[in-house]
């Protein structure tokens, strides 16, 4: 039964009731309805606008609806439009007056708002959380590698040789923005609405700083028209998550090319393989596949709720009602992708020895080549046409620059000496990158280092908001 | 169990199986996919590739199938990964040997392209028919309320009078534009993949004309490869859903603008409103402002595919199998979309009074009174420029330009006579304009009987997809 | 004023002229605004609306402007908005009140409503050429490699060995549906909005099937709010284009693969082929990775127009100025990516040896060893079953298949006999596939054909519409 | 003449040398470049690596060139593929030998990632310079019109009394957090590439942390092929500036709305309207019209660059050449957004007297109303449904609450007395709403300090990143 049907002379129809209703996406947020509603209760008892045994009667009615939802006992009315008035319908039914008192100074719009902040922060939190470990993994798998030379890639062309655990730690540093924005996207999403009612705040003698410490939040929102109508801490959540599913889309696409049989760097485990339903010999990389097709939808829900939000009036309008679906599912899949990250990581099988040949072809030595000419004085541009042509006569001959004879070298250019040899093993190559952020092994112990530390604050911020309470979990 | 297992040593953890699935969007192409193995099984008979008796056996098997999922007795097993695999691992414990054999010359990757283009075929044909509907609303309400002025604006200020059929039939042409994307779609659908079987065709004498014509479709697809990857006919869908949704939300718009206290144009029916848990006297247009809302999903799932659809290279990659669930959602939207609008217009209550008296505010004469001077003579340019005056002058004055003497006008030009007073009334002012397509009442009239032609054309459209069989409804 | 303001050279004035001007893009609609000036004048002469002698000097001084314009000589005011002032502002200073006249029963609504869609038909149409070329490009070389066998994948792991010619003809075909697509936004555009003035019609006696006539469109449009509000049509081209963009980023994935080392299947021409700024030996498929890239700003201006034309109301708003930029980006984009994408594949040297080698690689025959067994009697699912495990008796004596004995076969099955070998080859595997739309020799001679046919009827089209004449190319 | 052509033999076409070339876009981070080349040049001498002579040379060559683009003087040399080239060759011709040093241990891939970055910190800065701007004009608005009661919406429909002041500063929250994700975007920019040359880092004794010193950057990426494939800071600007143009949408479209003859809430003063070519009455609100429609190209370079970034591989691809022109499109989209907002804000005219009438009219009360039974003992969902019935009588009766006798509220309810009057006075409504973050003088009043304070913080924090220099504005 629609709560506000005392004005209008028909009830809604059917299908304009399953139209408008939001119900199947509520109910993810129940428990973050119950737990608004009592601690708005609680202080409107403590401010005097309802009595201590109203509030008692509320609490314990809550409760036992909240227990019936986890047992999944909770008869959600099909007639209801929202969790809100389906949990509040319930109460009605079970305490009585009490349960009618409960929406005093309260307004749908800011009640909605607080859930859903809730429920972002939860998620959130979730994400915050997952996102770690896969850093963890990342870094478990560098360091289990350390020294296993492949080639660098630039334009999908043999560049520079580097260490597999270094390529592997730019993902890292990516993972590392995405933890960060979504932690921008938390504290965006920790802020209470609760106390604006519908849109204008109200007569009541309403405490919002009380209901802020409840409920875990950081401070009141001090606008109560931005506070039911901002949502931007959902584009916030869409936001980070689509960046970070990026990210994984990248990783991604390179599992898939390092498992051709063409490349064959690393095997993927059987339990993160599918095969075919007619081709009895395929092994596919199907959820490296599926989470690199997966960043549409997530962009999808980002761009989604930006249309949504273009161009609507202050203050709440039902076009928000849009606003909860996309950022759901963007949680749901950011989290399942970011798992399957780290099991194809944890079992894949890394071929060191096929990474180290092609570590040395495609003429991977070439940049070191020229380097050699311009350290011995040869203006670096001039350095680089030489090699061009040792390169091209090298191709011509069907040759890598290791099969050049010293003679070859110096018909080059006079300034190669035999020492030319030391710069063309691919290990040695990456070794001499010391510079910081490079790809020698010193500056990748460096980086190790500097990651773990990173790891270890991130950590901390999820240890101090799991301590600081309010967040289901 | 997966059917592929023969391969692997260790089984899909629980986890990637869940990631992996698309259990739940494939029940909605059940029947579809019974309905091509039917075909193809056929098919195999015909060309003695399985003996009859084994095709018999496959029928009644298959039937039997899709008469539980009919009465919802069917038990999809959590386990298979995909409908396919469901229909057919219970048709093999149902029939046996024959079962096993119905996959010959099939793979899951043209079985797969085959079940979606028969979904989205009857999506589509559904969509076309509703969108018939609609637009014999539109001019059922353009009819009723044929000779009501209201102002037409640009830039939300008013411009001229134009009849309110004239406004609404703006949407029929746009809604008419919208039915020939939906037929385009279905064109590209109506496309036959079955017997492309992975992606190069089989060396099983399979009549791929046959199967065409069984299924209903127009033609086979000439290429095995483009057949598996090609999801062009969903992005068309998409695409179609989300120019429809954009011309529904402009509608939607002016819906919640004239129903404004400030407007009062409109008052939609309590059917279509509803109201608030806070404020008694809410009366609100809800499900325009959600259709306007929903356009974000809408475009987020086309963005999604497109997105999904980059860089992929040939042939089949797991990527593909996100392609339902934006499309499946975008139908479902649309359509409800459709019918919410016909309900809305059905119903609502056009305050004729209040459009006419907005209809001479705000100067919307000051053109006819321009083109009165350039019709005697003065050059238009300089013709707008005295009425803007004119319009300024009375600005200043607090007055209309109904309200000013003739000797007011002949003071801004001498061109003015006493029959300018016959140039000010909105109705007539309409009536003027009487140019192929614009509003006055007999162009009007012209223009219903070309939109009752046109729609008539897109019914026996409709008509004649349904006659020609094969799209499930 | 901004406390920043200090910063700023400009004047309030002249910093919204600027901001609201359109002048930079809407010069690429000069001629067809000087084209469609001088069709409304004539029309306005043949009406007995202005005088034949007024309509030669505007026809005569509009000439000497598009000549002016042509030749750069044209001087665009600043101060002007947008090109129909500038282009108007310049007539009246040449020929006087006859120039005055030319906006009679005209607004600017209209007007730009007909520029837009005369510069709509002509970007179709440059497109639709292009899209020809580029598919005789394919078809050609489709035949001049026929034969050549390669991997065919699906996951991008080898599944089944395909004619590199079925490969790029399923290239062919997704352009084929990109042509239609072009050719639907064409006939979207293909309507004529003239004669609709502001947003209702004039009083001025036009003849609106004459401009129609005049400027070669198919029709008028019958509802002068609408024609002078749509924009469906550049959606439609932004569609278009996205679609063919993806389409084109999928084959610029496979470049860039086929061009790795690691594959070694093409080696691009210099021509297409860039090199780097510190490494001698780089090689680099740019223009493909350019190209691949370049999806993305063709698909961000679909979906911003999209969000533009979300849920604003009728007629015409300032919104709408927005229309154009993004369509003139992506027509540019799209034509440069056809046409370098011709040149890459007409200049690549494609290394059929390396295919080949490849196509045997990675146990590609599985399947016609499990058909093998299914033709001799075993259910397909049984032998699927026994060749996967086949196939890792393999892997683990590192073998491939055609690298075990009869006896070792007769392990896994009894069914299989000597002539077990001529299954294993990786062209005759192909050739087998002699279904429709297979990769079978004869079927991809067979499709060979009807691409040429459907090729040649898409020629005739452009040449139609040509011939028809009004589109300036 | 492209400085890697040893490698080549033929030279690249026209064709292709324009659809790779990005000079045009690259010509907005010269003076980026430039700076960014002196510090290379400063840091190679520093660590020996170059003679002082050599970089007093270079830093002379390169200051003349920046003194030659800042007049205008500089000739871009159109087959100069970017701006990097066009520097850098016009530097050895200047001085020789020493500028082919230059390029020593660097690559222009961390070379262009260094110069976005040093643009990217400059555009945001000037965007959050405007950005505090624009909430100045905001506050000293609502600061003017303090006091003034207008209705306050949701859905559109009145709902209850708000001041216009509390109302303008939910605009101002929204802004606070656009400054915030602009912040946001500058951190993720403000980190050194320099020193990463192609991927790998390089062999020569770079000090990357004086390089990161002398350009004013936080801190060295701590990964070299992380720097030159990062662009996450392009997408944080480019979703910052999306999220801030959907605000300016949401004020534009109720500009729009309060601009109409209807609503006439507002006027907007003739500097920031237009007229029409063809309705002399016209005024229209065009830059409002303006802004809102271009949210669109914003959203759709987010979209572009999401888009291009999908999928590609480590490290440099050319994809991502793409990242620079949308950002620099919605840097200039938002700056000039901004301004012409504040413009329009500082000089519209707020019609007080319009917006109370309103502010009374569509029941606006009745919470109130119920909120009075409410505190009278009636539990609230009770007297919610009291007073709606209440509002259906006055509706048939065409009366308001305030025309109501005592006799008829008591007819409803008998908890009503005569203070119901006192209920009724809209402003009254509004000073009522007495709890933090509410509509009540005095709440708002504690507002605006709250909005002074945040406001000098983030004005502290344009001035803090002025002041430890480095950012060109």
């Amino acid at each position: 039964m629609a709560l506000w049907s005392g004005r209008f002379e028909q009830s809604v129809s059917e299908f304009t009731q399953r139209f408008g209703a939001s119900l199947e996406v509520d109910k993810k947020m129940a428990r973050q309805d119950i737990q608004g509603s009592i601690a708005h209760a609680r202080m409107l008892a403590e401010q005097g606008v309802i009595t201590w045994t109203d509030f008692e009667h509320i609490e314990v009615g809550l409760l036992e609806i909240e227990n019936q939802i986890r047992q999944g006992r909770f008869k959600y009315d099909i007639n209801d439009e929202d969790i809100h008035m389906s949990v509040e319908g319930e109460l009605i039914e079970d305490i009585g007056a009490a349960g009618q008192r409960l929406h005093t100074g309260r307004s749908r719009n800011d009640q909605v708002a607080t859930d859903i902040r809730l429920l972002a922060k939860s998620m959130l939190l979730t994400l915050m959380a997952e996102n770690y470990s896969l850093r963890k993994v990342i870094i478990r798998s560098a360091r289990k590698n350390f020294g296993t030379v492949m080639p660098g890639y630039t334009h999908m062309q043999h560049a520079q040789p580097v260490l597999f655990s270094h390529h592997l730690l730019a993902y890292f540093w990516m993972f590392t923005r995405d933890f960060k924005r979504l932690n921008d996207a938390y504290q965006a999403a920790d802020a209470n609405p609760l106390g604006s009612a519908a849109l204008a705040g109200t007569t009541y003698p309403l405490d919002r700083f009380r209901t802020t410490e409840l409920l875990g939040f950081d401070h009141p929102i001090p606008n109560s028209m931005d506070a039911v109508s901002d949502r931007d801490y959902l584009l916030d959540l869409l936001y980070a998550c689509s960046v970070s599913m990026m990210h994984l889309s990248r990783l991604c696409e390179e599992i898939i090319t390092w498992s051709t049989t063409e490349f064959g760097f690393i095997t993927l485990s059987d339990e993160y393989s599918t095969g075919s339903s007619i081709m009895p010999q395929k092994k596919n990389p199907d959820f490296a596949e599926l989470t690199r097709g997966k960043v549409g939808r997530v962009y999808g829900s980002l761009m989604g709720l930006l249309t949504t939000m273009k161009g609507i009036p202050l203050a709440y309008n039902k076009d928000l009602q849009e606003c909860k679906e996309g950022a759901i599912d963007a949680f749901d899949t950011l989290r399942d992708a970011m798992i399957c990250m780290e099991g194809m990581i944890d079992t894949w099988t890394v071929h060191e020895d096929v990474m180290h040949e092609e570590a040395s072809m495609g003429f991977t030595a070439a940049t070191d080549v020229a380097d050699y000419l311009a350290k011995r004085g040869v203006p670096f541009r001039k350095a680089h046409e030489i090699v061009g042509e040792l390169v091209l006569y090298c191709e011509k001959k069907h040759k890598g620059l290791e099969d050049l004879t010293l003679k070859e070298f110096r018909k080059a250019s006079p300034y190669f000496s035999e020492d030319i040899v030391g710069e063309l093993d691919p290990e040695a190559i990456a070794r001499a990158r010391t510079t910081y952020g490079g790809t020698g092994h010193d500056a990748v112990r460096v980086q190790l280092k500097e990651a773990n530390t990173q790891l270890r604050r991130d950590r901390n911020r999820v240890k101090a908001i799991r301590e600081r309470g309010g967040v289901i979990e």
